[in-house]
C-alpha cells in the first residue's frame, strides 16, 4: 500500500460559493461546506479569503484541521477574528490556504425551495 | 502562507451546458451560470465561444472579472455585440478563454420539474 | 487569446453510471448523457466501452463529434453494432476513447422518486 | 485506439462523506457509493480507511474490484473484519488505497427530504 500522508495541495480555489437565505422546514438548512481531509501526521492551520463581485475580499476566517481527521467546515457557522460572518444571498469564491497539504472539497446543500438540491466538486488545486 | 496568486489558467472547457426553457413557479428560474474566480492582480478579459452539435460556433461573448473578484457569470443574462442571446432547450459546450489566469466552476440550476435540482463541476483546464 | 484548439484527452473514464428503471411523470425521463466537446477542427471518431460488476465489458458502441462541435451522447439511445442497448437498473462504468483529442463530463437525471435530480462531473482523463 | 489499460491512480481521496441517517418513503434509501473501476487486466485488492472530525480513523474496510470490472461499493453495505459499519449521521472522509491502478468517484444520494438529490465528484488522486 502507498504510505506517502504527504499528498495533497496547500492552496486551493472554489469559485462558486453562495450562501442561500432561504430554508424550507425540514430537517435540513441550506448550507454550504469546505471539507478538509488532512491524511498528513501534523495540524494543519487554515486560512480563507472571500472573494466578492463588487467588494473587497473578507480575509482571516481561521479553522483547524488536525492531523489524520476531517474537518467539514460550515460556511454557516464560521466566523473572523472580529465576529464577521458569511453573507447571505450573494455571489462569492474562496480561497483555501493551509501550512500543510490537504484535499478539499466544497458542497451546497439548498433547500429554499423544498424538498432539497445538492451539489460537490472537488475544489481546484495549485500544484 | 502561499502567495502565489497567479494561479489558474487562460483556457477552460464545459462540455455539457444546457439552458432549460421551462421553470416552475418559486423563488428560482433555470439558469446557468460559469463562476470565475480572479485571484490576481490584473483584471480578466473573458471571451465565451459556445459549440453546438449542428451548428457553427457562436462566438464572442464578452464578460469582465476584475482583480481579486469573482464573477458569477448568469449564461441566460449574457449576450454577445449584437444582443444574440444563449439559445433555450438544446445541448450545448463552452470554452472560456481569459487573458489572466482564472479558475472556473460551472454550475446549474434546473426547476423544469419543481422542486430543483442542483449539479456544478470544475471546469477542465487548459495547462 | 490562446489559440491552442488540440486540447483535450483522447481516453476518459466515468466509474459511476446507472441508468434509472423508473421515470416519474414529468417534462423530463431519468437519462444519463456523455458530454463531448470537439474543440479541433477534425472530427473526432468515439468508441465507448461499458464495464459491470459480474460481466464481460460491453465494446463498440460508436458515436462521433464532428470539428467545433459538441455532442451530448444520451447513453439512453445509443446502440452498438448489434442493436444491443445500456442495460437499465445495474451499475457500470464507461471507458470513452476518442482519435482526436476531446472533453468529457457525464451527467445524470434521475426522476424515479420525483421531482429530478441531478448530478455531473468531468471524466477522468488520461494525459 | 489507446490501448494502455493501466491509467488510474493507486491513492484516492475523498473529503466529503456523509451517511444520512435518514430516508424518506420510495424507492431509494439515502447511501453513499464509492464507485472504482479497474480497466487493468489484474484484480485490484482495495482499502478504505476513514477518517473523523474527533475520533481516531478507523482502517482495514476491504473490498476487490476485479479485472476489467466496476465496483460501485455501497458504503451503508461495507464491514471490516470485526463486523463494524460505517457510523451515520457524522461527517467523515475516505482514503481509497489500492494494490492495481484504477479511477474512483463518489456519489451520494440523499432522500432525507423527500424526493431526493444527488451529488458526485470524481475523488482526488495522488499522481
Amino acid at each position: 500500500m502507498n504510505t506517502d500522508q504527504k499528498a495533497g495541495a496547500k492552496v486551493w480555489y472554489i469559485p462558486d460559493c453562495y450562501y442561500p437565505s432561504i430554508s424550507s422546514p425540514g430537517h435540513y438548512v441550506s448550507h454550504e461546506a469546505v471539507c478538509v481531509l488532512n491524511p498528513g501526521k501534523q495540524d494543519a492551520h487554515i486560512t480563507l479569503t472571500l472573494y466578492f463581485e463588487d467588494r473587497e475580499p473578507m480575509r482571516g476566517f481561521q479553522a483547524v484541521c488536525k492531523a489524520e481527521r476531517t474537518n467539514h467546515i460550515r460556511l454557516d457557522k464560521i466566523k473572523d477574528a472580529n465576529g464577521n460572518v458569511v453573507p447571505q444571498g450573494v455571489p462569492y469564491a474562496i480561497m483555501v490556504e493551509s501550512d500543510q497539504p490537504i484535499i478539499v472539497q466544497y458542497s451546497r446543500l439548498d433547500t429554499t425551495q423544498a424538498e432539497m438540491a445538492l451539489m460537490t466538486t472537488m475544489a481546484y488545486p495549485v500544484k
